[in-house]
């Protein structure tokens, strides 16, 4: 009896709250998970949704480690870990913490999956700030395998230690960022994709759907199997992203610089007029999305460049 | 005999247009493919390199439609395409085009596979500038299905739609872009984000190996599959793309507008203190890619997510 199975409070019954269940139930067959929210319905709604989560696992052995809790109390007295996925709101964050920390066992991890309030707002009134950190996924967590992990300058080193260590027993990536810093990593970097893509698309150089094309005949494959340093990098030949800089740096300030264009991506905002033809552009393109679909292939994608 | 073999002309035998005379031959049997470059080793040459872009191909085949050409007269005279990369160099551009213009036939499609200089300052000597378009790849062309189709305002229609068409025909995934603009649309693309990317490594919030590492196990194998417009219009659900504005909307604008940091993205310059440190990071992280790997990963990941 050396190994004690993981016990996981799974906080808040959302997309992401099921999702990190599911993944949880699938990648650790030893671990129980316990789903606590406040909806009157909750076994119901689980029930009726989680099976969604389970493609391609043992279902009925995920379902028989799972189980439901009204009361906080009940959730996290237990817990090895303690996942949460509430409202996107600081004070109920800051308020949630202190009464988890009294309720749960001492050495309990807890993680928040916020995508934008740090660990060091959220621990604001913990006796303890040293126990939080940042797990922030990429949509949906059973499928992504990023995991952002955000420390606070107050979070432990045996915490990060213990997270990573977690996500990486899973075969997930998880990534530790040295420091906060507003979006974190991986919305920042698409979020400047995305600017750019507004602005291209507001100019009329391309619609929404032909941009999207692109990225997914271009980029979207590339990176998949080399991020943008290792593919520049590559692309400067034995020289390197030195050299790569060296012949076509002049290019690329070009681009960040130009201003042959009647909306600059830096002057595009959030909310302004072009947002309006933007999103119309890409409704007519894609109605309603099939996230099924994309999440299968997603998966092919994702298996095809770990298979070696 | 109603189909008459096209009889493609490569100006230039770098690695592009090696990468092109390839994926010509591989994709279209028939035709027959002429390089002309002006190196005196230009047969060895190509037959010592041209193999290695002939993975998975007939080889014989291939090499049996191959024939080349130290004079321009000679490649040309026959051509139903001339494709161009020479150096990117605009005066070296304005003056083949019109030497071409006189020595190929009527009627042949004239392709510049430029990365920056547009067709409308290219063919600023030609006498009949409606023939002559960029079909700018995303390197290497015989791996990466993209082919941005860039007119000038001279271009003529029937030139952009048999274009379009022979690309079509192959399997490719020719885009047309409605206005030229500084280094069209992928590489604008992914220069915005190699921006913030370049700003967040000399933060130190991660360093190039790492944001590398959320790139690949998040946006790239999610982009392979949607591009930003259409995920984030599922990210919206029902709701769409509005709606992921409205409730993500104030989290992207900070990301945009966020100046907690020492760098912010668009105070990154190419040139600057940043790109030293930035530059041997990523060369310390990988040496010298493996290029045949990444091609090889990459044909799989795009077979999986065209593979329904």
């Amino acid at each position: 009896m050396s190994t004690i199975a993981v016990e996981i409070a799974i906080i808040g019954a959302g997309t992401i709250g099921l999702s990190f269940a599911a993944l949880h139930l699938i990648k650790d067959p030893s671990c129980n998970v316990t789903i606590f929210d406040t909806r009157a319905d909750l076994r119901e709604y689980v029930q009726r949704h989680l099976p969604g989560y389970l493609v391609e696992a043992d279902r009925d052995s995920c379902l028989s480690r799972l189980s439901f809790a009204s009361k906080l109390e009940k959730a996290v007295q237990d817990a090895t870990i303690v996942q949460e996925q509430g409202p996107e709101n600081p004070e109920f964050k800051m308020s949630l913490w202190p009464q988890i920390e009294q309720l749960a066992p001492k050495d309990a991890l807890f993680w928040s999956s916020t995508s934008g309030i740090p660990a060091s707002v959220q621990s604001r009134d913990m006796k303890d700030k040293s126990r939080l950190v940042v797990v922030h996924p990429y949509n949906p967590p059973h499928i992504m395998p990023l995991l952002e992990i955000v420390p606070s300058p107050h979070t432990s080193q045996e915490v990060i230690d213990r997270t990573l260590e977690y996500w990486r027993k899973l075969g997930r990536t998880p990534v530790l960022l040295k420091k906060e810093c507003t979006g974190f990593v991986a919305n920042r970097l698409a979020f400047a994709l995305f600017r750019e893509a507004c602005s291209l698309v507001s100019q009329g150089v391309v619609d929404a759907q032909e941009l999207d094309e692109i990225v997914q005949a271009s980029m979207g494959p590339r990176w998949t199997v080399a991020g943008p340093f290792k593919s520049y990098h590559a692309g400067g030949g034995e020289g390197g992203l030195t050299s790569f800089m060296g012949k076509i740096g002049g290019t690329v300030q070009n681009c960040w610089d130009s201003s042959d264009s009647d909306v600059r991506a830096h002057d595009v905002k959030v909310g302004a007029d072009w947002q309006h033809a933007v999103c119309r552009q890409t409704e007519q393109a894609y109605g309603v999305v099939d996230t099924n679909e994309r999440d299968e292939k997603t998966r092919r994608v994702l298996k095809a460049v770990t298979d070696s």
